[in-house]
């Protein structure tokens, strides 16, 4: 009984997590389609729902470390919750590049990115909700495949991006420099996003 | 016996994965002495490489977590095929960029790590071949020794291009842009054929 | 009683490399503080003691590997042990910028990073010398939030770097390029020691 109350604890860190990358995606989207408008009090948003990552991955670790018998590996929960918050990370730090860098407007393809974000982390926001009843393996395995085909897309983008990037600011290089720093973080966040998908994966084979 | 031939297949998939990731440093090799001719095709052939080691990794993650009993621990097993993988999809990255970044023509720093790479992978190669016979200790130790002293050269090399980098294209930013990355990926290939020695070391070490 | 005398040998090994990752914050501090006099023996003095890092981390993964029953977990010594080098590694690859890249001054940003490193490592050896111990807890944890704080320093410290990089250097993109890396590494460095702080923190608990 108090193992099975402990496992739903684990399943909802993990909800909460996976909604709150969702959540940051949203708002990275919201301020890469609309930039530069409200971009002071959107960026603070952003570093609102990163803080609350922080908490949420703080709180697995700690359970992890004093739960006797975890409902999954421990290492698998200590990758699953830090890979989520990393997604996170990575989304914010694109955001404090565009104020640090003072950054005057959004390219197209930033703006393609969050689309892809957006996308991936609500896929993998509904492949982490079923991963309670580990019945539903097929709805699962759909949405890792789905991620993983999102992170292609992502590459794709990125490889764009640095052509014209590389062909069309040839002679401002510090615009180069700061933009190819955006997009690296964007593409990785996407990386993260498959990391995530590639462990649900892992988790359900183990368990099923 | 089930066992066995479980062992068995895994070793297969690590000699397969350490054969791939040999071809594609001989496909690195052979695109970069002789560059820019038939860039295209070459380009291509690294990719399918590359996607061959996409599929060896994920059959062997597969048939880790269905797999009740392994020959070797699953996070070694893991670790072993994923910092393989590692070691191929950075050449192949590099292979990217070429086209990508529109690179007119190989410096000859970028030939000397194609080499290196060759030698590394095909020192991994036969170290990872001599493990199903644990008892080759002293063999698979020098494989991982030399490889080793294969990531210094790296190191070395990488310091070398740099510098002619920064001293000889001081009035080209972009170009230093450019190349500062391929340099850095093809350093970090050497970097991952180092951590599969370790892993491979350790490997002997514990089942000794 | 044999499994206690070697219990006591990770604790020594680990209580060296905290110490010698300690030395070489100080050996950077020291470089930079006075920069660039006599910049050619401390660099070398900063790759001494990287060498003796590897030769220590050397030494207990070949530990791990050969004894059987480990006072912590195996995966925690790896990782703490793995960690503490990354710290050196990262200040000594930023040592080897200085020289590689022919850096005529230091910036004040680079000094303030040597001292929140200084502080960081010492803070660390302290936290991990109370290790033996553990019922010391309440002062491994204080040691664990100083030195997140203290990373935290290192994330605004090179927020104000980039800024005034991108500002103040804007005709000058191969000096940009050149900073960001150093900055970057050092950056990184203070990142690596709110791993080892989480680590050290977990393996209490665990073992509490």
């Amino acid at each position: 009984m108090f193992g099975l109350s402990k496992d739903k604890e684990f399943y909802e860190l993990f909800e909460r997590a996976a909604n709150n990358t969702c959540l940051g995606a949203k708002a990275l989207d919201d301020l890469l389609q609309n930039y530069p408008k409200d971009a002071e009090q959107k960026t603070k948003k952003m570093k609102d729902i990163e803080h609350e990552g922080d908490q949420i991955t703080h709180k697995t670790v700690e359970m992890v470390n004093k739960t006797f018998v975890t409902p999954l590996e421990r290492e698998d929960i200590y990758e699953l919750i830090t890979k989520l918050d990393d997604v996170l990370d990575l989304m914010d730090a694109a955001v404090s590049r565009l104020s640090l860098y003072k950054i005057p407007y959004a390219t197209e393809h930033s703006k393609s990115f969050a689309k892809i974000l957006v996308r991936a982390t609500e896929t993998l926001l509904k492949g982490i909700t079923s991963m309670r009843k580990i019945k539903d393996q097929k709805e699962i395995f759909d949405c890792c495949i789905a991620v993983n085909t999102m992170e292609n897309e992502g590459d794709v983008l990125l490889h764009k991006s640095m052509v014209d990037l590389f062909e069309g600011k040839k002679d401002d290089p510090i615009y180069v420099i700061k933009w190819k720093e955006i997009y690296e973080d964007l593409e990785r966040a996407t990386d993260r996003c498959e990391d995530v998908a590639n462990i649900v994966e892992g988790i359900v084979l183990k368990n099923a």
